[in-house]
């Protein structure tokens, strides 16, 4: 298989190393327009090809082309590159609009061809532990779901603080919950700087008795990677900035001895062990590679696909129209 | 100077304990329905009296009235106490709705008594001490206030999470940022057990490029005070549950070179010390009996009055207004 | 039951309240040279009686003594109390010496009455809930024990940091390790101020494949206060600063596959899930009072006799000897 | 300049990498007598050259030989370079015995060449910063030094856990300490699992009001690595397992009014503020290998000295002796 990798600026390094490190993988090509940075891959991967023209490199004979330009470029690359039968990988998010999402879904599934959206946390080993939790029925139902991702971190240019960060937890909250109907969201926040927001709370509804919340800070002086899942049975905190002790259940919760007597008191809580699995570390981004190599191989949908990136994208758009109207709830139709 | 207190259920105990102990006060009066409470205030507390009977508490010769009762109650004993002629201490919430705070504060400032509500955390050493820091000008100007309050916690049965937890939070918000005017909520959330919210987030805009937000859940397995002032000097962090760092100020921020270049990523991070203050630790419920005490004696209005109260009373009451409506921005006038 | 308590200093009010609320107890009587310590009792517990004659209360019908004075008393005031026919209690370390541990037990056992030695921590919800653990196999054989406990504390008069700090951590070894047999210690440290040793560590040698070692100091700007149990199956450790997951138990360690190759690296880490058990919160003093009073009702050695007093002291006595000496190993007879 | 690096195992290729990056090498040469090392460097590397004969290598033009290999063999490789004329970079520990380390300096001295010992942590941003700190007077004279340094870590075949983790640890010591005379160590311990201690507490005494101890661990399922030094001023805590706030210097001690009222209880302790300096974050072998080839060409002593390796390597040698006597004093003469 032969792959080629367009934009090569911050994580684009990243992902020409973990195509290399494919066994399938014979020849990995970057392309970008700046030479600083063809020869930056050419000094650091003696084994990689470069090219600063992508209109050529789609018109060779390269499998796939991953995409890891900046959002607004994501819809062209990723058509150009489909319409010459290539499989494509897009960073995350997906594109720019919800429209744009399903063109190229449309595109890819009339000519057979895979999409693959890099929404990387599906393939760490704690969202992994976490989902094989929740599959095992540990937590319950789920009741409520909140995400922390704040740091002092870099302004995008071209995105708010939702579009830069959120993604990564909205991917987990929908392959967490993958059995739970999105219905609308709410955003709230401020643009401190510029025009474009650096805080930022969305609240996202479902269609029953459950909620998530995601709060992200590009201006916030410590650095917070949070979720709590409150299931029924137990509840669980993913801290991923802990070193060892990433995922910890707690069994722990409300009880409720009777709807009937709500106003006398019967909702207690109840609070017991808390335990700690061990969690994988195997690089996400190697694993997220293989499946896409294996999505095509065996000619099915991968893990983390178009139809995900969609899923992703029109909660973001919504957040868009939400936010500029002081947290109007926009609804999503999924 | 003679204090009665009118519910000695899980708070008025304390506050009989606080009266007893300030020199100005010569006697203590608890009042209850429930003779189980009065045994065990007169086994605590054998210097106190106690009675059943409010109506004769209002007619004896003490000069102010502590009222501890739910807060739907609160108002009818409030206003009979100040048309007593009484000075009163109220816990917070203040009222039930901002109609009754006004009519309250109406009436008090006629018969010239003084109202205290009892927003117990502006009293804590860390308050005061973060207090001193704005007023010093360490932070700057404030951009955004970010504040957390979960835990596993009692469900009340008259009012939801909001109502129950953020009041600590709101009149902490309103001594810090008093220069700034509140023009709106949104609140969003969840009741998963009833019809009362037991998971919600509440954003606040004010008139000039300042938000604040408060996250409160009663059914998080792990227990979060904390919360985050953005100043465009310095950052600080407020966590409550801490015993010996409770406050760190963070010379960290936003560094911008010029507002016409924000698209050629001109907006830098900056990282410098932290450091972490003393905190004085001594009891707030002394301090803002003493408080209250002094404000009668001097004729002053005391530091936590009535339109503290109704201040945070009125976001309460819009906070309801836009829960029930998935967020809808309800615009406030102060 | 009537019980008298000697020395109203820093502990002593704790203990007449406890006592105070023992169903068994009719009456405590509270004993100290200082009238205002007496004062300051009878304000605080109108139940309680009080007198300034030891010898007297020593005549009187009271069932037993408490002797919470200063260490180098512990022996007179015990001695006395035996020799009228009293059980007693005394506070940690049980006595200066343990020739004095000795003759107390000797008399003691000849008059059929019960020394009970305050050795709190036993009686903690954490600890008993690691005897459980260890009990249970849990942890296997435990092969060190390991613990620091630091902060900036009261400097103490008449005793180094080794005989203040240690004798709660020596005691709770002696618990958790009951089936091992203490051969020796060595003490190193520093007395930076005085005479005294304000910074300490002490070793514990067992007969057979355990190691103990414990960290004590009064001049730490941070407070520690945490044990590590080294199991062959599992590992503890046991934080008793954290406020929820005190004991952490991990389900990690060293496996060997064999003895002969050791020099060819088989000795393995594992690293595996962690869980930490709840435990359960109730008064130390309230459950050590009631272990007393049973000891005597049920004519049985308290679960922290004076036996255990003695092991403690002579492993405390023992540490002056080594300290002074820059660390020589001094023998003990268990 | 040119460089040849002897011992390709764990730590070599880091090596290998940093001198390649230094713009004064044009040549790194790695020696390993096994192919499938030099064949990694080879691909990891291509600029390197490799050859598996270090006398060869020995007898070349390189200017330092670079010694990685097991510390029984340091002396003989760094032996025979310093005779073939080239300065030399040591791994830490310097040499199995201090003779060892005085006849390398002795044949250095005499050819005028320099030797270069790594200990690494003397040149991290947070060891600098202490120092700075120190030698600013921010913590007054330095009362004790306590260092922790456990995890669950790999052992050792050659050397017990105190020659494998105290290294780092003790040339810190010396490095901040350097203005004091050591006297003598205590060093206790136990091994678990074969004829080399696995758990260690070393002791370290100074001429005049000032000790150090070492804990070592390489079974500990929690990985701790902490320092505390308590000025007569201000203390510190250098928490090495925090990514952002690893040194905390707090402005907390003891106070003594005067030293003949020393048991009247004049001594108390004094609580401040905390602050926590901004580290700067270089790779420390970077700035290692700089001062190395700088020393070279300034032809003077580096930072990290021969005589600093022997220091580290008398106290290695007498912990032998005393954790083989059950914490015997082994008395150092400087």
């Amino acid at each position: 298989m032969k792959v080629g990798v367009i934009g090569l600026g911050y994580w684009g390094p990243n992902l020409v190393r973990n195509f290399l490190a494919q066994p399938e993988v014979d020849k990995v090509i970057g392309c970008d327009l700046q030479e600083s940075r063809l020869a930056m891959i050419k000094r650091k991967f003696p084994g990689a090809d470069t090219t600063n023209d992508y209109k050529a490199l789609l018109k060779s004979d390269v499998d796939a082309i991953v995409i890891a330009t900046p959002v607004d470029t994501h819809y062209k690359f990723a058509k150009e590159s489909l319409e010459a039968g290539k499989h494509i990988w897009v960073e995350k998010p997906f594109t720019a609009t919800s429209d744009q999402a399903k063109e190229l879904i449309d595109i890819a599934d009339s000519k057979d061809l895979k999409i693959f959206v890099d929404h990387t946390f599906i393939y760490t080993g704690a969202v992994r532990k976490i989902k094989d939790l929740i599959r095992a029925g540990e937590l319950g139902e789920i009741k409520y779901f909140d995400s922390v991702r704040i740091n002092l971190g870099l302004f995008q240019h071209d995105v708010n603080v939702i579009w830069d960060l959120a993604p990564h937890d909205l991917s987990i909250m929908h392959y967490l919950l993958e059995d739970k109907k999105v219905v609308g969201v709410a955003a709230n926040g401020i643009a401190n700087y510029y025009d474009l927001e650096n805080v930022a709370h969305l609240s996202v509804y479902f269609d029953n008795n459950c909620f998530a919340h995601f709060h992200v800070n590009w201006t916030s002086p410590v650095k917070i990677r949070r979720m709590i899942l409150g299931g029924d049975k137990k509840m669980l905190v993913f801290n991923d900035m802990e070193n060892f002790e990433k995922i910890k259940v707690y069994d722990s919760g409300v009880e409720m001895e009777s709807t009937e007597k709500i106003h006398e008191a019967l909702i207690q809580y109840r609070i017991g062990d808390m335990y700690s699995p061990k969690v994988v570390q195997t690089e996400a981004l190697n694993l997220g590679a293989m499946e896409f190599i294996n999505s095509i191989k065996e000619n099915r949908v991968p893990l983390t696909s178009g139809y995900d990136g969609l899923k992703v994208v029109k909660i973001l758009e919504a957040s868009d129209e939400s936010i500029k109207n002081k947290g109007k709830f926009v609804a999503i139709n999924d």
